[in-house]
């Protein structure tokens, strides 16, 4: 797995020095504030994968422009728009290891500069001066808003099925992913199956990427994770790991489980009991191998390009998704 | 001034009817509860201001298309959002005689339905095919977002300056309006000089607006004006009013001035003594004069237009600013 890392990084430093540029460069808000703030999530560890994905989506379509790297930092723009006000709806204490923007700001601030991010991410994606960006970039938010509303609205529900999961993660997580790759061959004017294939691509790896994010809630211990274990739950975001486990757990399984779930104060050792329960009724299996589908659909998205070290990395993100700190 | 309303709604009927249409047309989000909360602020008796704008600006340069009341939907829109993010900053208790929406529904959904909202005004404008229409949303995204910022920033602060204050209201109010024109003449593909006028007109007519909106905390009562009276100073919103007021008062009156601004739990009373400490040191009357200044010059703006009922429509707008409810 570190190798995997190691190879993507050092494939691509040059570009990912230059999106780290470019994420400074096009920021310029006339208040210091508003920098701060937005510097507090930007620069924060962030792995730049969004970015990194629109510029090789790019260069597999034979675009090679500098502005791919100015609309890859506005995929980050967007993507750090939507910590700002997800971290406020979920009150989270922690992101990337750090003390949340809200907590630091207030809620007043980090809404502002939140939305400033985005207005910042339209007015580089105008500049391609392709209106079909901007649906991109619309249909996006649009997903990206509404999936969290289903999200809420269906906090701590254990009737939640996998079918609506499905959707949540769809709508706020792999749209950004699809329109990270989309994008690049929009600007790239490349034909429209090629413009398919990295959209499919991006689409099933943002899928797969939300599911092994949801699984580590359940997997790794806060210092890896980087935020609190078990946030999702104690925000009653409830999983796949748990809608699976759920299906297939009897009658005794099922109450501990619901129980420690509609408990928002479940103690480390109950949390240990869930956890169990999860590996012992097929949710952790489940959505490791079902994660694992959707990284074979992006990968084989890609077949109908040719070999290229841009193909090598595209691919390797997507094994990477899967194999990141299991 | 009721007759010069009457005027206005009886004058563009038809179309503030197709707006308000266009305004339940547009939304369609998946999720009930989205259009719930959009509606809550959408339906909540707003005057469609910058709508009819942005569809008089339109007939006055030609443009009759159904297209501009879509467009002028998403004027509204982009209004509504910002309404619902500021409601959550400002923490305020009414809006148009209502609760606010965060109130009713949690900051959750609140600063996620105003992303909504901002997603489908950019989806609209989109469909213009034109990218300086994008161009024009983005810049005023930023304007807003970092307007708010900046009023924030010196929150409860007796040093802000005239200066200061003309910036945040150019950002946070003036760009809107003077987008809901512009756009119309970009449309409308209207020579430069007739989008010069109208972005003229509607730059000058929203800093008037604002500036008598401001006023209105120190001269109506809760029931005309919808809100809470004094809720700027509650804030610790410095509105020109008490700029001024504070630039001619003598040391007593100015002692007594701040020690009711800095006190968030003033009383009745007090109010009543600030507000004719305001009378006395020109600040209600300063305002007043400058504000009608403004509205010259978006009436002066409009000059280089032959007569036509729009423009008489526009003009009475602009007088209305100064007149409504004083």
């Amino acid at each position: 797995m570190k190798d995997l890392k190691k190879r993507i990084l050092a494939g691509n430093q040059a570009d990912l020095d230059e999106i780290e540029n470019q994420l400074s460069e096009n920021l310029k808000p006339y208040l210091d504030l508003v920098s701060e703030v937005a510097n507090h999530i930007l620069f924060a560890g962030g792995k730049r994968l969004r970015p990194l994905l629109l510029v090789l989506a790019a260069k597999i379509c034979g675009y090679s422009d500098k502005y791919a790297k100015t609309v890859a930092s506005a995929m980050e723009y967007l993507h750090a728009a939507t910590l700002l006000h997800d971290d406020i709806i979920d009150d989270a204490v922690l992101r990337r290891g750090k003390t949340v923007a809200h907590s630091v700001y207030g809620n007043a601030v980090t809404v502002l500069v939140g939305d400033f991010l985005l207005a910042r991410a339209l007015a580089i994606c105008a500049d391609s001066g392709k209106i079909k960006v901007i649906h991109i970039i619309s249909d996006l938010t649009e997903n990206m808003s509404t999936g969290e509303v289903h999200q809420l609205m269906r906090k701590g529900d254990v009737t939640l099925t996998e079918e609506e999961y499905m959707e949540v993660i769809r709508r706020k997580t792999a749209v950004l992913f699809q329109a990270a790759c989309t994008v690049s061959a929009v600007i790239a004017e490349a034909p429209p199956e090629k413009e398919q294939a990295l959209s499919d691509y991006g689409y099933n790896l943002g899928l797969a990427f939300q599911m092994i994010d949801d699984l580590f809630d359940y997997t790794m211990d806060t210092v890896a994770l980087g935020k609190e274990v078990g946030a999702d739950l104690k925000e009653g975001k409830l999983t796949l790991p748990i809608i699976e486990a759920l299906k297939h757990a009897d009658s005794a399984d099922r109450d501990q489980m619901v129980k420690i779930i509609q408990n928002e104060d479940f103690t480390d050792d109950e949390f240990k009991s869930l956890v169990a329960l999860l590996h012992k009724n097929d949710g952790i299996d489940y959505t490791l191998k079902k994660s694992r589908t959707f990284v074979a659909r992006a990968k084989e998205a890609l077949s109908i390009f040719e070999t290229s070290k841009y193909k090598d990395s595209l691919l390797d993100i997507a094994d990477y998704a899967l194999a990141r700190r299991l």
